[in-house]
């Protein structure tokens, strides 16, 4: 059965392009409060779930260890824009445990930041692994890597120690048991691997409440919520969404972006967790369903649905500003 | 009724999304021999219906009058990726009418292609108009303003003769009449039509053919399409799909890519109009599409079809260079 239309492209008056996709917010304890389309379809969370990647560099001690400033611990939940903030904070985790960039397996992209990348480039140099938005996250598994005393050159590897623990902690925390022929390799390399929607929501249901999980989890799930909502530009960057709402919502919400469409996040307040995936992996549409789920599910204020309007109905315009268009979620959104 | 999948994009052995939309296929006669999906629905071109849009610029004398070479008619028909070369021919055809960049209207923004945008601005210098992808577009309008001898400041306006013609001219060649309630506005800010799918493909088997056109509408198309096919690298640029599939079949194909997920084509051998509309505006999956619809319909050898093959099913690689999937057309296109 297809998934509903989530989001309208509008040009003028007519609908130009049409988002579908599923959607599965859950509470704590596993209950359904919404669920459209296909939410026990596995999917791929890919950069979504780097909060989740990062549980066990605070469990097993390391983010204490090796100092970790809560600046770090943001960005190794992140999907950095390659700002020369976020370089040097990834340098800086890598400098704590006595490595350097060149120990970082996520290969080389220039900045998402534009106006980084142009200086980047204007100054004769090249993107390094270090302005790959996954950086953050490599550096937080080198941080693991150590803890565990494992061989930090396959860190990247499905068999590796640091991706055995990551697995774990992923199947545990979302509830399911994942079969490798749901395994695939992510864009930075390391593994991806499919769950369906509705455990993923549970996932960050947990991870945005603690409940159902074991004190040790619980508190790392808090510290690095904790450090998002304090540090949200090191999560995202500079006119990003996850930081902008962050950024308004403080503790209230976490959300973090996915390649392809996905969207996850929790609204700790709210006890609950949420997942989207648009079908066709269109980050637009992921975006808009996000924003129109936070304001139906967050209890805001007038005044906060107000500062979050330009991200539930984004206004499109063309190279002379003027508005063609906007985006609009469907009445499937309520 | 929900169009079909077209294209899934592959993680490893997992569908991570999939992309819906509609495709027609329709002979000069207005036979369908394809129709898949709501080929009725009223669909923006954009930029894929350029080449309707110079036909009158032919037809009224101003491209003989003028001295465009055919660099320029194909510039004229082209989203253009900004390269030094495009921007010389944009300057080119406005030096021909005495102009310069100040008289377009199409707004500035960056070269597509990305070492253009990077030069420029490590020159200090800013995009303009020159720079935008529509700029030959534009500059065609702009001659046959001249031919009009009509205001030059007022030609992007659905009421000025250069819009009206144009509009003529689709209304005509695609067999459709269009209400002002299906006019919205382009990313160059002139007038964009919704025209029903069927109709955009019968459009390019008469642009393709010159079937049921007068005879100065046929030998304008004709002029058109061998000046897309003698400079492909006009039409589009550098590792761009338009140009790599003419520079591979010349004139046996036409094809142009819109925005928001429309691929608009013609195979002249065949007689054949081709019209791809994704629901969700995806680019890489309206060029998986007209690639396979290619290869299914052009009477290509063997030979030829290896060619293509990386536009049929392209490999997804990661920042690793690491192949991850694959992105491939579904069952529905043959």
């Amino acid at each position: 059965m297809a998934n509903p239309v989530l989001v309208e492209v509008m040009r003028g008056a007519v609908v130009e392009s049409r988002h579908c996709g599923a959607v599965a917010v859950v509470d704590a304890d596993g209950a359904t409060v919404l669920a459209l389309g296909d939410v026990e379809r596995p999917v791929f969370p890919r950069s979504a779930v780097k909060a989740l990647q990062a549980l066990r560099m605070i469990e097993t001690g390391a983010a204490d260890r090796f100092g970790l400033a809560d600046q770090e611990l943001a960005l190794a939940c992140a999907s950095h824009s390659g700002e020369s903030g976020h370089v040097a904070a990834a340098q800086s985790m890598l400098a704590r445990i006595g490595l350097d960039a060149s120990y970082l397996r996520c290969g080389a992209h220039p900045p998402m930041h534009v106006p980084s990348a142009t200086a980047l480039y204007c100054a004769g140099a090249e993107p390094t692994a270090l302005h790959n938005n996954c950086s953050g996250k490599h550096s937080g598994f080198l941080c693991l890597n150590r803890m565990l005393r494992a061989d930090p050159h396959g860190y990247i590897e499905p068999d590796h120690p640091v991706q055995r623990e990551i697995k774990a902690t992923i199947e545990s925390i979302t509830g399911t048991s994942i079969p490798d022929s749901r395994r695939a390799i992510d864009g930075c390399s390391v593994p991806t691997w499919a769950v369906p929607l509705k455990h993923l929501a549970l996932g960050f249901a947990r991870f945005g409440t603690g409940n159902s999980l074991a004190p040790e989890r619980a508190k790392a799930a808090a510290r690095l919520r904790a450090a998002c909502a304090a540090h949200p530009w090191y999560v995202a960057g500079s006119g990003r969404f996850c930081t902008e709402v962050m950024q308004r919502l403080g503790a209230r919400a976490f959300v973090k972006v996915g390649a392809e469409g996905v969207y996850l996040g929790a609204l700790p307040e709210r006890g609950l967790g949420i997942a989207v995936k648009c079908d066709d992996g269109g980050a637009r549409a992921a975006e808009v369903v996000m924003a129109a789920l936070i304001l139906r599910f967050a209890a805001l204020s007038k005044d906060e649905q107000a500062t979050l309007d330009h991200l539930v109905r984004p206004t499109l315009r063309n190279w002379n500003g003027i508005a063609i268009g906007k985006l609009r979620s469907t009445d499937a959104l309520g």
